[in-house]
Order: C-alpha cells, then sequence, then structure tokens
C-alpha cells in the first residue's frame, strides 16, 4: 500500500513530470503547463488512485482516470477563478490575471477537454466510467452556477449552503474515489460506500477550507486572506452568523456587507466570533467527518488497506481520530 | 435518403424539440436552451447524419453523435462570442450579451459536457469515437487560439490562415461527416474521404463566410455586416488585400486600421475591390469546393446516395455544380 505523499511523487512524476500538452500554439498550452506544474495538493487524483488501489495494484486505467480527474479540477479552477475575479491560486497570479481573460477561458476549455481524453482511454467499463464522470462534471457545473446564485439572493439557508457545497466540491472528491474504486473491481455497494465516505469528507473539507479562508494565515493559504469576507462571500460563517445574530449583530453585519475598507476582514472575524458560528463552523467540520469515517467503517476491505485513506482525510481535516 | 431539409427537420424535432437540460439551476440552463431554441443552420449534425445514412439507415448512434456535435459548436460559439466580444449571434443577443460574462463561462462549459453526455452514449466503436471526437474538439480550439493570435500579429501568411480556419472550422464539419460514417459502418478509406470532402468543404465555407461578413446583407446574416472590417480581423480579404496591395493601398489599409469611425467599413471594401482581393476570395471558395467535390466523387457509394451531400454542399457554397 502506498502513503498519501508517495501517490502523490508517483502522479507528480508520471502525469505533472510528463504533461501531454504540445509545445504549439504556446498561447493555450503556456498557461495550462502553468497551472498545473504550481502544485496544488493532487488531493482528487490520489483519492483515485487509493480507490483503486484499495482492491488491488494502481492500474493503468486509474492512472488515466487519475490524470483526468486533476485536469478536470483545474478547468474548473480556471474559470471559477475567473468568475470568482480571483487575482491569486496556488500563492500565484491566476491564469487570467497573468495571461487575460481570453486566455483563461479558451485554456480551461483546452483542459477539460484534456480530461476527456484521458478518461476515454479507460478500457474497464469504459460506458460506466464516462457515465460517472459525465454526472460528476454536470454537477459541479451546477454547484458554481448555484454558488454564483446565492451571491444575489438574501435568503440563501444552511441546507441550500450544505447542497450548493456538495455539487460544487464534494462530488468530484466522491467521484474520484469511486471511478478509482471502480476501476479495481469493487462491488456497486462499496463504490456507493467510497462515494459516501468521499462526499461527506468533502463537504467537511470544503466547511474547513471557510474556515481557514477566514481565520487562516495568508502565507499558508496560497491565497487571500479574508479573501470570502471582502468578496460577501456566503460561507458557512456568514450564513451561521446571520442565523444566529441578535438584530443589533445583525444590523452590524449588514452594515460591514456595504463596506470595502481594510477593517472589513477583522470586523467581520469579531462577529463571526460573538455569535459562535466560528465554533458552529468546527462542529459541522466535526458532523461531517464523523459521517466520512463512518462509511469509510463500512467499506469491506480490510482495516489494513483502508489506513491510507483514514491517513489523508485524517490529514486533510486536521482532526485526531 | 433524406435530403438536408428533412433531416434538419427530424433533427429539430427529436433534439431541439426536448432538450436535455434540466429545470434547475435556471441561469445555468436557461441560456443554454435560448442559444439553441434561436436555430442556426444545424449544418453539423446534419452532416454527421447525412455520412451516417450514406451507408444505410440512420442510426441511434447517429442521432447521439449529431446531438453531441450540435452541443459542441454551441459551446465554441458561446466562448467564442466572448472572446470576440461579439454582440449578435443567430440574429440575437449572445449570450454573453444577454445574461452576463459568467453566464456566458459557465454555459459554454455545461454545454460542452452534455455534449460529451451525448458522444458517450454511442454503442459502436465508443473508444475510436471518442479519439476522433476528442481530436476535433482539441483542434476546434487550437484554431481558436491561432484567430486570437493572428489579431497582434503583423506577419500572418495566406497559408498560416488557411491552416487556422482548417482547425477553427473545417475540422468540426470534417469530423461530423467521419463520425457518422463510422458509425454507419463505413471503411476506414472511406470515412477518410468524406473528412477530406469535409474538410475542404468548411474551408470553401469559411472563405465564404470571410466574403459574405464584408459584402452580404446584415438582415441574411444574423450579425453585424462588416463585424470582421471593424474588429480589424485578419480575414482572407485583409491579408490578401495587404499581399497584393501597392505602396499606396497598403498605406490606405495601414491607416484605416488605425480608425474606427463609420466610413471604415466602406472604406475597407474599396479596398478589397481596389486590389482584387475580393475577387481573390471568391476564386480559393472555387478552389477548395472542387477539391470537396473531387473527394466526395471518390467516395465509393452509388452516386445516388451521395445526392444529398452534394445538394448540401452546392446549397452552401451557393455554386452551381
Amino acid at each position: 500500500m502506498n502513503s498519501f505523499s508517495q501517490l502523490v511523487k508517483q502522479f507528480e512524476d508520471r502525469f505533472v513530470g510528463a504533461l501531454p500538452f504540445p509545445g504549439q500554439p504556446s498561447n493555450l498550452y503556456d498557461p495550462c503547463r502553468y497551472l498545473l506544474q504550481l502544485g496544488g495538493k493532487r488531493i482528487r487524483p490520489v483519492l483515485c488512485l487509493m480507490g483503486n488501489e484499495l482492491f488491488g495494484e494502481v492500474n493503468q486505467d486509474a492512472w488515466h482516470a487519475a490524470a483526468a480527474i486533476e485536469l478536470f479540477h483545474n478547468f474548473t479552477l480556471i474559470h471559477d477563478d475567473i468568475m470568482d475575479k480571483a487575482p491569486l491560486r496556488r500563492g500565484n497570479p491566476t491564469i487570467h490575471a497573468k495571461y487575460g481573460m481570453t486566455a483563461g477561458i479558451l485554456c480551461g476549455d483546452i483542459t477539460c477537454i484534456y480530461a476527456y481524453q484521458y478518461i476515454s482511454q479507460v478500457k474497464m467499463e469504459l460506458p460506466l466510467v464516462l457515465k460517472t464522470f459525465n454526472r460528476i462534471a454536470v454537477e459541479v457545473c451546477e454547484g458554481q452556477q448555484l454558488d454564483m446564485d446565492f451571491e444575489s439572493r438574501n435568503d440563501v439557508t444552511i441546507d441550500e449552503y450544505i447542497h450548493m457545497i456538495t455539487l460544487k466540491t464534494s462530488v468530484l472528491l466522491a467521484g474520484s474515489l469511486k471511478i478509482g474504486a471502480m476501476l479495481g473491481g469493487a462491488t456497486e455497494g462499496n463504490a456507493d460506500k467510497l462515494y459516501e465516505f468521499g462526499k461527506n469528507l468533502g463537504i467537511a473539507f470544503q466547511l474547513q477550507d471557510d474556515y481557514l479562508d477566514a481565520f487562516g494565515a495568508s502565507d499558508k493559504l496560497g491565497k487571500q486572506q479574508g479573501g470570502d469576507i471582502k468578496a460577501n462571500k456566503k460561507t458557512y460563517l456568514l450564513l451561521k452568523a446571520w442565523e444566529t445574530a441578535s438584530a443589533h449583530q445583525r444590523a452590524g453585519i449588514t452594515d460591514w456587507l456595504q463596506k470595502d475598507t481594510h477593517d472589513k476582514v477583522p470586523a467581520m472575524l469579531s462577529l463571526f466570533n460573538e455569535t459562535g458560528s466560528d465554533t458552529a463552523c468546527r462542529e459541522a467540520v466535526n458532523y461531517y467527518s464523523q459521517k466520512a469515517f463512518d462509511s469509510l467503517e463500512d467499506v469491506a476491505v480490510t482495516a489494513k488497506r483502508k489506513q491510507p485513506l483514514y491517513e489523508l482525510a485524517t490529514y486533510l481535516l486536521q482532526r485526531e481520530k
């Protein structure tokens, strides 16, 4: 069994070290290479490899699927960064910031098509794998749309928020595991339990991301600290704060949402503290983490084989198991 | 054998009349429906159906492929219109003009993914069909990139231009025919000849499009007349005019390229006339048309079966066969 870091290393060597993009047109492919080589945690492709290794040695189909998943993820990042007007990604300028908007659109497009080029090379159960991949791809886009829809709504509930992040973030983590497992010959039951594990892990992970965007340190995030607050993003923290706030606190939140001054971030952080939404967010992280671990427990392979997945989940959630 | 208009009608009834998009999120799917229901000539999906019908009755795989091709084409239109800042498409506002830029990006993305959802449903030779589809998709994006690269270059040759439009426009027409033929059980030789037919037809078609954008009537085009001239687009007309212009004429072209006044279009049209680039463009249309018809001639099926393709090509090129 390989550890997370061993699989990251192998994935980097096999895929990132030998990216499939040709030299020309360089204005198309240079930005694609730029983003993929900036790093990133490679969680999604490695989840696919780990899902595969649960049932045997990592096979060629899983390597193809892992590459497809990493490419698809990067495609969504490129376009989401344009839509979110994000200046930084992985601690460096986003593609549209560095190369311009049209490069951002087209590099995203070609990265998506290369994702399909990889997933199309899968030999085992290709129609079923494509069906799963396509459903995930649709859901990720729907999640992004809901995320944007929420920007102009003032009545977003916590349930709607969880639904949105499930689509936008979790189904890709879940699907990575499931596709890896399918390609390893998993039963449908085991593949579905892994999907549930990944889905809840993804929700926990995103809620933690919300937390860290507000309360984490900028140099570790690789992006602007408080970016969500500055953008008035309706994160779990903000929605929960609004839900539990007193009339006075709501007035404070409303007030700060209309401002764009440098003291906006610390002021909102104080409001999150006062309303207890920071604690609620961490509790929600624990709730979904536990659901995730329960599903993993149910997967019918030996505990030893599941060890790398436990370790990865624990690492991702900075959670003492 | 069905005629072009019969196949258009059938395609409209089967696919456009029952689009696969769900109701929600409506901000994602309404714009997709909007564009697909605006019409368009449906040339690409019908070429796929015609390529299929050359070898027998149109089968289910061909219907799936035709839908995939129409969706893919619409995806490229949506994103190209953003990059080209085009206000009109099919005589109506473009998606980004009507719904905003982020809608344009995300609707394009989901339309591309739905294209893959359809092509994934093909039963016959799925890996080979996907490989063909993916190669075309990559080339279309590369063509769009070259098109944008040309905007900032002053040394684009006619050969480079033909290469660009081959990628951006022709390979999708060619690939539509080829995939339809493959799904009809065509030999590799016949499928390749149909590809050549479609490729040259596409080049001729694009060169004619250049011509009509400059010399056609706005109400028939469904887009701004002289849009290419206003955008300083390096079309065949402009490149050829530059190539053959006298020093005096070159000065005139250079001068007008820097202006943005209402008399720019008629002035450039005069320069195209004076340099003979309008005639050269029409001759090039005829040259590539002839190559296309020669390839179609070589396809080893009875002349009668090829009749709808001849008629379509003739109609597209407004050419007396």
